[in-house]
């Protein structure tokens, strides 16, 4: 079985209620997840799972300085991730205001790690938003997002994908 | 009296509808405005004006080949171009769809060229994005936008701005 | 076996250079490569290959409008590229100017088609670069890129690395 | 006079050493610079400046968390630094280690504050970048790009521009 973790940080509490959600549509699909706050995590925790998924709210079209500072610590396993699939997702106040910024910054973290990520071509490009509090509009991304994480993640793992 | 160039390529009408906005609420600032088609631009013309706003469609989360194009072509003057403001806007058919990096592929091709940019807190900030056909939500973007690049636009040639 | 398409566009013959070293490269993981210029590329090969390469000089810190055209022509199969593995390399004349943009320029298009990217750990982090002509450095990290996507594509497909 | 107030983070001193170069060549241009670790640097003071430069190193191809934390509080005066003119540099170990995404990822936070951004079409282009300890070549950049930002500033307010 293939494991993934998700690490959120949240002021608002938007950021987590994505993360729950991402998380419940990976489990739908037969993949371990865990769902941590970036307080309770240190970069140890990265080494364990085959997928990571960080969460952020848009500051200033950027993975919050929370966020960022995990992702500096990591430095310590730099090479040690390599080859593990990631993403991102981001809840934003508003359209235009920085999300699509905010989740490169994440995934191009995950790139300098050595790291696969993934798109999406028919929904979110990048990876799930929510503007303001996750609506149907959100939890319609993070759906589509968490079934293309799981199956990529089960191809760079070998296993089977049943449809 | 300052000027502006605005070019935009357009397909459905959309970006055209957004330039020919932003046009009107530079018009009101008391700034001269040429809007042109960029099948119908040179890069000769972008030598004439003291700002520069291109607009685009968001095509693969980058400005749209034809626009690239006269981009490129603009090499030809490199250097005579810095020192202008230039600015962005872009349509798009959906949030998270490559907007915001499309206004950046622009604004960082104007950075290139020595020119000066600028943003918007208050309002969509890398340049004003539509979501589909330019809506009231698109409408205020642009009028917010053209505000602060004619103020922007004014400070930076000397000219006093009157509230 | 797994195969590669690498298409390039190139002026001065550098991204041609790079693109026959990554292609040698390949090669030598045992996958199928084939490299064309842009210019006798159409949409149609992209769906022929596993993984797809895209090479662009940098200009103006993206990719030529040569290369844009092919993939804004290629929304004519959006989502039949989805799951493909992509990559990009870039020849710029100068240090920071504008080569890692240029790279994430084809990187986003690439998620944008539901694609899979993977970054470097131990060398250029989002593609090979080079600066001026390809020199040893610029060789190497076509070398360690190879390797890399040649590893993550044929884990994405389900074959056995051999090291 | 104008004034400007360079903040950096630093780790090694490159970055250090990056601020007080431009810091010099700034002066130079008989402006007022004050140079400020990012520990000693409390939102309030970029209150006070016409011009604000942000150094980091490149971690991961994006500011250090511990600039991004200054961005993150200083979002108590959003809307205050509307018109300022932003800059920004950095120091990194390697061409294509994510320098340029890190100057990004501080102008993108300035456009967000509705700060003006100015690139450099004869040096970096984004702002100096220094591969490992600064250099000659670095510090050319640094030159080159303090002259772009004094002129634009002193442009932006009102000042002649004596060459």
């Amino acid at each position: 079985m293939v494991s993934v973790l998700i690490v959120y940080y949240t002021k608002s509490g938007n950021t987590k209620e994505m993360a729950n959600m991402i998380a419940a549509y990976i489990r739908n699909e037969n993949v371990d997840v865990e769902v941590r706050d970036v307080f309770d995590t240190t970069p140890e925790y990265l080494l364990e799972y085959d997928g990571i998924i960080l969460g952020s709210p848009t500051y200033y079209g950027d993975m919050a300085a929370e966020m960022k500072e995990l992702i500096d610590k990591s430095v310590k396993y730099h090479g040690e991730l390599s080859g593990k699939l990631g993403g991102a997702f981001t809840s934003s106040a508003y359209i235009g205001g920085g999300n699509e910024t905010t989740l490169l910054s994440i995934l191009k973290a995950m790139l300098i790690h050595g790291m696969v990520v993934v798109g999406v071509h028919n929904a979110d490009h990048y990876g799930p938003v929510a503007i303001g509090s996750p609506d149907e509009r959100a939890e319609k991304q993070c759906r589509v997002y968490a079934k293309k994480f799981a199956d990529t993640l089960k191809s760079l793992k070998g296993f089977d994908i049943v449809d």
